[in-house]
C-alpha cells in the first residue's frame, strides 16, 4: 500500500500542488493562486501556496467536512463555499481568477496536475525495487482521473502484468464505465457517496485521453467495503484512511482480481476524515477477503 | 514524531527482537526463541523469529489485549498466558527456556535488546539530518527503558540541548522517580492503567544504569492525556497509536516543557490498539496545547 495519507496535508494532491507552484514565475506567483475542490486539493494547494509564499483562494463545496475547511484555513488560505448541486465551482473559480489575477490550478484536467501526481507512482516504483516487489497489478483511487493518469505515464514503460486498474465509489464509476465505452460518461448523481473526495462528475479530458490508453479496467466499490477497508488499515497498517482514500485497498481486499495478479499494489490516497466517519469504519464488519 | 507504529508488528519491539535473532548462531536458532511480554515485544520477538526460521514461544499476560494475542500467534509463534498480579513470567519464561533449551530474550534488560532497539534513535538522527531539524529536547515512552537506554546510547554523543525525557503512566513513573532518586524505584500497582505496554515493575537494570548519567528528567502522563495524544496523532499526522505509544506526544503537547526546547521529538512507540479504546480515544476532549 502506497500510504499517501502520510503525505504533507494528508493527501496525494499536495504533489501536483507543489508541481503548479514550482512552474510559476515570481510575478505570477505574487498574484496567488484560487483551485476548486472538495478538500483535499485545496489543502494541497493551500500547503504548496505557503511553502511558495504565494497567497490562496479555495472554493470548496458549502457539504465539504468542516475540517477540511478548517484544514485548509490553517495553511493561511481564504476559503469560498458554494451548493454543490446547484453552482458551477469551475465557474466561481474561474471568475476569481479573472478579478485578482490569479493562476487557478486545476484539480485534475492539466498536465502540470497530472505530472505532479505522478511523482507517487515514481516512488511507488522506488520503494518496490528497494524492498525487492515485483507488483502484479495496480489498483488507483480515482475521481477526476489526475492520480490515475500520472501513475499510469510514471507506469507506462513497465506496466504490471495484470494492469492498471481504477477504484471509485459505485454509483460514482465514471472512470470505470468510460473505459468501457470509450468515450466520457458521466455520473447520474452529484452526492450521496462517503468518498467525499471521489465525486468528479465525469473523467477529466486529459485523464480520460491517457487512462482509456494505460487503464485496463476499473472496480467500483460500495461505502460499506470503503468503510470496512478502513478499518483493515486500521488494524493491520495503523494508518488512518479515508472512505475515498480506501476504495483501492476495499477492491483488492473483497472484488475479484485477475489470476495473474499475486502481488497487488493500492494507493491509500487520502486519510482525512473526522472522528464520526472513522468511528463508523470501527465498527463495520470485515467481509471475507477475496470474491 | 518517530512513528514506530508503523515499523513491522506495529512496534519498536521488532528492532530488538531482530538484533536478538541475528547474534544466534544456527544451532541455537533450531532450538528456539521464549520471551515474555505485555504484546508487543511478543510480537516483535515472534515476527522476527519467523524471518530467522526459528521456532517462538510468547509468554503473554491473560489480561493483554486479545489481538495482541493473536497478532502473535499470527507470527506462527505459541502462546502461554499468566497471571500478571500473582505470577512470575519471568519464573515461566526462565522455566520454558530451561525445558526445551530455548533462547530466552528479555524484553529490556540486555545489552543485545538495547541495541536493536537503539536502532530506532540513530534513525531518528539521520532523518532529522535529511529534514534540517535540529532536535532540542527527546521525549521517549518508557516501561522497563530499554528504548530509552538505546536512545540514550544514540543520541550520547550529541545529545539534545533541553536533554533526553522519558515519558511514563501517572502512577507506573517508576523510571522518573528513579531518576529523581538515583535508585530503582518500584510501581505501587501492576495493573490500572490503560498503556498496556508500559507496567514493568521497575526500571531494568542495564536500562537504568544507563538512563540515570544520560537522561534529564521525566515524565508522567494521565491517561486522559494519552488518549488526547491519540486523538491528535489521528487527526494531524494520521497514524494509529496505542496509549502506551502515546504518552511522549502527550507530555510535549500537555505538559510544561523546558524553556529552550523549541523543536520537540518525541518516539510513537507502538499502534497495536483495539477498536473500542481507539473509539474511547476519537471521543476524549483535547486539552489546549501547553501546561
Amino acid at each position: 500500500a502506497k500510504a499517501e495519507c502520510l503525505q504533507v496535508t494528508g493527501s496525494f494532491k499536495f504533489r501536483g500542488g507543489v508541481n503548479w507552484l514550482a512552474s510559476l514565475d515570481a510575478k505570477t506567483l505574487k498574484r496567488g493562486v484560487v483551485a476548486y475542490s472538495s478538500g483535499n486539493h485545496a489543502q494541497g494547494v493551500a500547503a504548496a501556496a505557503a511553502r511558495f509564499g504565494a497567497s490562496a483562494t479555495l472554493v470548496m463545496p458549502s457539504d465539504a467536512p468542516s475540517f477540511k475547511q478548517q484544514a485548509t484555513r490553517a495553511w493561511g488560505a481564504r476559503v469560498v463555499t458554494y451548493d454543490r448541486v446547484r453552482e458551477s465551482r469551475e465557474a466561481i473559480g474561474e471568475a476569481i481568477a479573472a478579478e485578482t489575477g490569479a493562476t487557478l490550478i486545476p484539480p485534475f484536467d492539466h498536465a502540470l496536475t497530472i505530472a505532479g501526481q505522478g511523482t507517487c507512482g515514481l516512488e511507488i516504483q522506488e520503494q518496490a525495487t528497494e524492498a525487492g516487489i515485483v507488483i502484479d497489478q495496480m489498483i488507483v483511487c480515482c475521481s477526476g482521473g489526475g492520480l490515475a493518469a500520472g501513475l499510469g505515464l510514471a507506469f507506462s514503460e513497465h506496466p504490471p502484468k495484470a494492469g492498471l486498474w481504477t477504484a471509485e465509489p459505485a454509483g460514482f464509476d465514471d472512470m470505470k464505465r468510460s473505459l468501457a465505452s470509450g468515450k466520457p460518461e458521466r455520473n447520474a448523481r452529484a452526492e450521496g457517496s462517503i468518498c467525499d473526495a471521489l465525486l468528479a462528475p465525469q473523467p477529466g479530458t486529459i485523464p480520460f485521453a491517457i487512462n482509456r490508453v494505460l487503464y485496463q479496467d476499473g472496480y467500483a466499490v460500495t461505502d460499506d467495503e470503503a468503510l470496512a477497508a478502513m478499518r483493515v488499515a486500521f488494524e493491520s497498517f495503523r494508518v488512518v484512511v479515508e472512505p475515498g482514500g480506501a476504495v483501492a485497498l476495499a477492491a483488492a481486499l473483497f472484488q475479484p482480481r485477475p489470476n495473474n495478479a499475486d502481488v497487488v499494489c493500492v494507493t491509500l490516497s487520502g486519510g482525512n476524515v473526522d472522528e464520526a466517519m472513522f468511528t463508523r469504519a470501527l465498527k463495520t464488519a470485515v467481509p471475507p477477503f477475496g470474491p
